[in-house]
């Protein structure tokens, strides 16, 4: 019985101590800094894009740090119910950090030179948390952290990793950036946000097609895309797209 | 700017919608019921055992659907600063919905004349919401759902997933079962619940040693274990073993 006790306390202690997901000795890739928005594909960042991201990763032989703004959530959403939960109230970061098992940072001490790379799952974080693309389209604006980051990978040559509906963050900061969220048509109900990329040339930005299984490389940009939960597929399709966008990050990167 | 608003609305709509991991006319393999305990390692499911077990199902053909019960978390972490959060309080269902993207049911609802299998992810959410094994130990007991789900798919002749903590349910409800948690010592940090095998064996159940990337099949019970996150290593070594763990369920379920 003591070890069990022991085992609950110790859980307790490692609340703020897990380390699959950050730097080890072992490693000897690319730094790549993974950017969340909340946890659940509703009101934060989706789960499975951010979970892909990091198998990925972890395979690709990087060293992964997390961050999140630590900021209130736009709303709160119960997936359950599907409507919002109108008196509650939770923070981005530490709703991210559930993704990141209590590895994580808060987005304003990102620093470039820290890292080769950086990547941002979707989901209506991205459009809520992170911009407010949800509510305002191509009059949207985004997290002052975020652009500050954008900029500085893009003015450093750095590769930026977007999947879902994150390529409206590059489209709105990098100007002439030419990015995929999919297909331009919601071809009966395949793509069903497909009036995304109507949104993405309003703002000056290039629309490439693609499909789920493919990223699209902009090289002159060092940005990288690929459509995910954008198209509605089996979920080891979207795996295999987000591993593919994985890929050409870290081939980007040089490392 | 009408694209957009629509876009949003149209959103709000799919909140309920979503349909990735559901019944399609596509699927021709096993249908699986996965059983949720929240949404984040520290108080409910763990994110990425889930969603790994979901990647493999859907390359393995098979016909999901996720379940959860309807009943309060035991407690609610904070991941970013790895402690209680006293004035909060949230329900499994909706937590769990997040990692169902809404696609999920009441456990209660769960009849395994429906299913050819059922696999159960890992976190504290299992040894918290599923049981009491996080405070109780040896001496805890089952939520009466998952108690009668084990029992039935067990009595079938069905096979049952289990990874990480997960284990001890089985370990509890099914007299002599053998499962895998890992190594028995924690091997300087390498395997930090490794007590948990003293419980295991306290319950009437046997334990073997595997590796992370290994899965152990109890022929007899057609109990499938893998050690996932009870192991401190790298993420695409966890999400592998989930794989193994995943393709023997599958083959048991004869489909």
């Amino acid at each position: 019985m003591f070890a069990l006790r022991s085992l609950f306390r110790s859980a307790h202690i490692r609340y703020a101590a897990a380390s699959q997901f950050h730097a080890t000795s072992n490693c000897s890739g690319a730094k790549v800094a993974v950017v969340l928005s909340g946890c659940g594909v509703y009101d934060g960042t989706e789960i499975h894009e951010a979970s892909a991201i990091l198998v990925h990763l972890s395979r690709g032989g990087a060293e992964v740090q997390m961050f999140a703004p630590d900021v209130s959530q736009m709303h709160v959403i119960d997936h359950g119910k599907g409507q919002p939960a109108e008196k509650e109230s939770r923070n981005v970061l530490s709703e991210s950090a559930r993704i990141a098992r209590g590895n994580i940072t808060d987005l304003a001490k990102l620093n470039v030179s820290n890292h080769d790379a950086v990547i941002f799952p979707g989901g209506f974080g991205a459009a809520k948390n992170l911009s407010t693309f949800a509510v305002d389209g191509k009059d949207c604006k985004v997290n002052k952290e975020v652009e500050r980051i954008l900029k500085d990978f893009h003015k450093a040559g750095k590769p930026i990793g977007l999947c879902c509906i994150s390529p409206v963050l590059a489209a709105k900061v990098l100007p002439g950036v030419d990015v995929t969220v999919g297909h331009e048509e919601e071809e009966g109900g395949k793509w069903p946000y497909a009036g995304t990329t109507q949104a993405i040339t309003a703002l000056g930005a290039k629309h490439t097609v693609k499909e789920v299984t493919e990223a699209h490389v902009d090289k002159k940009n060092k940005v990288v895309t690929t459509p995910a939960f954008m198209c509605e597929t089996k979920l080891h399709l979207i795996f295999d797209g987000i591993g593919a966008m994985v890929k050409d990050v870290l081939k980007l990167s040089g490392k």
